[in-house]
């Protein structure tokens, strides 16, 4: 790994409001660029500026989307310091999503220095406040100016930072979700696995008619069958049936969740059963009717645990655990944060501290 | 629609070998502009430099690819005129693309407005020789500054332009294809029938495959029974099977290509049989066994007709007319580049004439 050039901002911004930021809003001082150029590899590691990009109208990313992102947060302990979660997950994940897309593969170990390296040097924009944490964006896309349809032979990795509020400003509180029957996010074969920016401009229709209709989040059904349960918006999901929890197993579709894993890890040390597999929604809604269905969740790094009080599947509706957050669900959600906020032990060795000497 | 303001370049560029230009690589010395803005709507067009544009990192086509995208092309014919194809068949498809990833609509007389304003700007660029033209690429990308996954409320329109060279520098020729067995480009719910960025970075890695195994494309089936022929990388496909002219209907999945709609008015006009239907890889196969198969031909802008000479599925290869361009594959490219280059009657009226005295 090369070092890391720094080139300081020469005026810093006022720190936002901490009890009122809007997600992905409010970005640092700085940013980080990585430039891939075929024959030369990944080069020019750099802490510039936060500031704008110029690209040639020809950038294959606006034409043919090859661009891929990650999404993880830092957060600030009460003996002030800083704790990033699982980056070397998000580092994994992004080179699938490469892979996918035929961008060129990334090295995990240096993904991982230049997110500690650019938190490092914004170290004073991570927030304090309850619930808050920073919100880190890292995401590459294709800039060679051509219009053939192939991988792009130029790349550039960015790093971005957000402050962001405490999702849940009353306290965890389940949501209403709408089972989508017409659309359709993903299928195997396709993206649905890679974090891939093309998959999230497809969701968004449905997400707006989902909000339109009063709800939440939109739960995507396969597309295949349109049977069987996938994930939600950014999300992936879990439900307790007659004291099991389950969820929808990696099928090729769905995007394995840091949130999720870390999620899995907790159910089997606590001895709760605990099963991935293929879950239709007729057997939710059969689960539902006979007053089986305890629980429902979705997890990711947003919100860490996202309790679902009502599910909507054609004209039924499904109540659950009476709307309030199950039992489950807020241990889960207590355990993860508290972990993250260094409030509970790491006994999975999940923070990653962000020493304050990380050279640039 | 408002007046299009005009910015000259202070500096010309030398124009291209006709005889040499590699597909979008080169482009002409001026672009198109347009801005969106929430509650302002579309506003500001303008011709400008062909230059860099500058977006913050956080502009939301990075992320989430809320891009579409069409193509078009222009021509110069013997006398010296300048013909646009079909440009209000690109603009009624750009809006149904726009509606799918919920990008605002457009005026589709304005797009049209805009395009023959740029190309006259640029005139000098049509290229002249046999088989060139000016290769016209309007699109649309989502830049407001923003990580929430939703509609973005800012983009920008652009048409870019790029003299190409001639498709076939040696006379129409067949290629061959392989049918994709793994891959899944788009399946119905998705995005297929829409021209989004995403659509197109899913793709890369199965023609790459292809492309490696001495494939010119990959024939995509549907995403939910892997059974069904759907289109090539950027055209759509036809079949002769004992007489009878076939291509797949569109059914939520594939582009509603330009060409296509023009290949079925001929192939209707000269009362050759001919439908849209399902059709299944099974079914090409089996005509194939039988000698029935005998034509096969891609459509789409930048080659008009690609005849296929062999496709390969599984363990099987279907060479098709001995692997020499069919009669009316041959028929149809004769007839359509002819009208396009002012040669034969443009019986239709698909010509639309860039004038020299529009006004920018
Ligand atoms: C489609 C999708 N599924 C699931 C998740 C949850 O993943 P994670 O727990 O890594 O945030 C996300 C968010 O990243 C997502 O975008
Ligand atoms: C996926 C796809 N299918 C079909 C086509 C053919 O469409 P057209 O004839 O309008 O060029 C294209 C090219 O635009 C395409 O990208």
């Amino acid at each position: 790994m090369s070092a890391i050039r720094f080139e300081p901002s020469s005026s810093l911004k006022p720190k936002p409001d901490e009890s009122n930021l809007e997600f992905g809003k409010t970005f640092t001082d700085h940013m980080f660029l990585l430039d891939y150029t075929e024959g030369k590899g990944w080069h020019d590691p750099r802490i510039v500026p936060y500031g704008p990009l110029t690209l040639d109208p020809a950038a294959m990313v606006f034409h043919y989307g090859q661009a891929i992102f990650e999404g993880l947060k830092a957060f600030r302990s009460k003996d002030n310091k800083i704790l990033l979660f699982r980056p070397d997950k998000n580092a994994q994940r992004m080179n699938v999503s490469n892979d996918r897309l035929s961008i060129p593969e990334m090295d995990e170990e240096a993904f991982v220095e230049y997110v500690k390296a650019l938190i490092n040097v914004d170290r004073d924009w991570v927030p304090s406040a309850e619930g808050t944490s920073l919100y880190i964006r890292p995401f590459i896309m294709a800039v060679e100016p051509c219009l053939g349809v192939r991988a792009s032979k130029q790349y550039v990795f960015a790093i971005i930072m957000s402050p962001v509020g405490a999702y849940y400003k009353e306290g965890i509180h389940p949501v209403k979700i709408s089972v989508e029957s017409h659309y359709v996010r993903a299928v195997r074969g396709g993206t649905g696995f890679a974090k891939t920016a093309g998959n999230y401009s497809s969701g968004i229709k449905a997400q707006e008619e989902a909000k339109h209709g009063g709800f939440a989040q939109v739960l995507w059904l396969d597309g295949k069958e349109h049977a069987y349960i996938e994930e939600v918006g950014s999300m992936n999901i879990f439900f307790k049936i007659d004291g099991e929890v389950v969820t929808p197993e990696l099928n090729g579709s769905i995007l394995a969740g840091v949130t999720r894993d870390s999620v899995i890890r907790l159910l089997n040390d606590w001895g709760i059963p605990f099963s991935e597999r293929r879950i239709s929604i007729q057997e939710i809604y059969e689960a539902s009717q006979q007053g089986k269905l305890e629980e429902a969740f979705g997890t990711g790094t947003a919100a860490v645990i996202s309790p679902v009080g009502e599910l909507h599947w054609l004209e039924h509706t499904m109540k659950i655990n009476e709307g309030r957050t199950g039992e489950i669900s807020q241990k889960i959600y207590d355990t993860i944060t508290g972990i993250q906020n260094g409030k509970l032990e790491d006994s999975y060795g999940w923070n990653v501290l962000v020493h304050e000497d990380v050279k640039v």
